[in-house]
């Protein structure tokens, strides 16, 4: 077989004839200039949630973490590779972004299995289930509510978990510091694939709400 | 201000008016029937160099890692989270991807600071330190080559990064099982920022070559 | 058999019936004033990396040295006959040129014998291998980079001898004397033979790029 | 000013646009393959004597050493660098080419230098000096020779020159043993600036002629 899929080398001459042939003084700007994104966003590894596209963002504006169901760990120095935490510190620390914004959505594969009770691992090394046990007692928690509808279940655990990641981001001292001097603002939102909609937390109670609705 | 940036919202209307609108029956088809992407991106968090953009992808096509350097650490299970092997083992064991992508750039600021003996931590946790230290021994051979320039080293860490992240992608059990039976192919790819270049690696050689100049 | 390869007198009819015929009067001017090439190039001998053809320069053009992997000794005035500072010397001092061009190209068979720590003596004399020496301490600290593929290594040598080549023109202080002045300008340049490519070298920072493409 | 010549990039876009685009597939097959020339030519640096274009030669057709006067030293194993008997070695031992052809030119600058008794040294190196002074007896017995005319000596030394360095190539010990097995042959020749015409040596009395003539 070649050594990369057909699909995604079609798609990269798509983009030289278009975006970068549109955009060429901005790549070449970018790249001698380097990037400063105002906003970080974590977000989804899921194939349906891609923040640029959900943004209609050019190069340059957003730097993206992406892992399983938006998760921010918290705060956790010690000897070990942190991935989200070493994203957040660059982001923070050397590109010094104005807004962090948690970027959830509807149907994730990680929330699911967070509520379900019956999950096998999918590997002996259990990597999901790990992950996932981060949120673990605020699914066991939203599981136990029997009156909720299977969707329901899963789209508050989804919000919650969009909170929790905000709460934790406030564990880093440099975020907390950087909010409090006004430098830095958190942000929650949550897309929904098949309406398109996206809803917007509100800072202040932490309900989310259609920013164009009524 | 407002809950979410301004910027973020004109960039969500143009989305619905513009791609959603397109595009609903599929946003509705992936809603209904769940994702299922081919292939895995594993990219960098770089605000220049995001995949969907580079391979002008669609919604459901890409499922995307993205964390600073797009580093894969090797295998080790144990009881903590590990943000990149649990979206591994979700892509690969229940998405059951085709491909597995390693998406470096040129001027990637992980590998510089990787390269810069005199880099301070950005932070008491020394985050970035930590992560970027699964390849200091890489960046110790490289930095350690006078001859080469600084752009030199640059490049040949971030490239000698993705075959080492494509190394330890085979380390894990069930993508070394699968890609001996042929059903998953991992691959190498380098985008320079400036130019719009895409190098793809060689999967023999683990050279990168053009794919549209040679 | 002939006094001359069939194939060479019948490239010489093409050439006479061809540019010789359409430039007749330029090869006549050129024989009467003598030549007054405005740049010399320092270039391998290998058949597919001719700079006539690579730069597609007519009668008159380039003042040409043309040695096994385009190599500039360092400055030794002693008694014994130095072809390539001859060369050099009467290039500077009687013609003038106003630029030194050092080009090197890829897949150079002399650069891949210096790397090839068990490459033998091809005669007793040890022409090949006592010349590239004068790369040798390079060739030692590329090869010794196993995380480099083995084209890789390749490359970086091939770029850090012209690096090492422009250095030594600069040992000689005719042109040491003559750059401080502004009357003398060194460049670097590496073709890619399959590709065609041409990367110039910035002589600020050292590194190879195409101008044609950032 | 900028990192080439414009001329050169100039030549360079009107090689790609013509010969590289027409040999496109050469060229690659001649960087996959390796080059495999019949023919080494010795040739003179000056500017409008390049052997492929007096021979309308395509890639991979010429192995080229150019020098000051096209000489060739004689054979001289020692610990020192020699430039053209390393490129003679490799293109005998490891090319293997058929032919060798020292091809010189009227007018040559290196033959009029050591036939100009009052010549002062171009540096204090003296490289010319010490290079052409390989041909020091053949010059003084030629310019000894009041009867002829300046242009008639000349001549006669870029000649005499020729013949010298074909011997010279016999003191090669892999030369001499692999014309007397039939398995290269070596071969004179005499370019015209002016008139274009060449002028081939006669192999078994060293007189030079124009085949081409009656």
């Amino acid at each position: 077989m070649t050594d990369l899929p057909e699909r995604l080398l079609a798609g990269y001459r798509q983009f030289m004839g278009g975006r970068y042939a549109a955009e060429t003084a901005r790549y070449r700007d970018l790249a001698a200039k380097g990037q400063s994104p105002e906003t970080m966003v974590i977000a989804c590894c899921d194939s349906r949630a891609a923040p640029e596209t959900i943004f209609d963002s050019g190069p340059g504006e957003l730097f993206v973490v992406r892992n399983v169901a938006n998760l921010v760990p918290p705060y956790e120095p010690d000897d070990r590779h942190h991935s989200t935490s070493a994203a957040l510190e660059f982001a923070v620390q050397s590109l010094k972004v104005k807004h962090i914004v948690v970027l959830g959505h509807g149907r994730c594969g990680g929330i699911r299995a967070a509520l379900d009770p019956s999950a096998e691992p999918l590997s002996p090394g259990d990597f999901i289930g790990r992950w996932m046990g981060l949120v673990a007692p605020a699914a066991q928690a939203v599981s136990g509510n029997s009156l909720m509808t299977t969707g329901e279940r899963q789209t508050a655990l989804e919000r919650i978990s969009i909170r929790y990641s905000i709460a934790n981001l406030r564990s880093f001292p440099c975020v907390k510091i950087l909010e409090d001097k006004g430098r830095l603002s958190l942000h929650g939102a949550w897309f929904d694939i098949g309406s398109g909609e996206l809803w917007v937390m509100n800072r202040k109670t932490g309900d989310f709400f259609r920013p164009d609705a009524a």
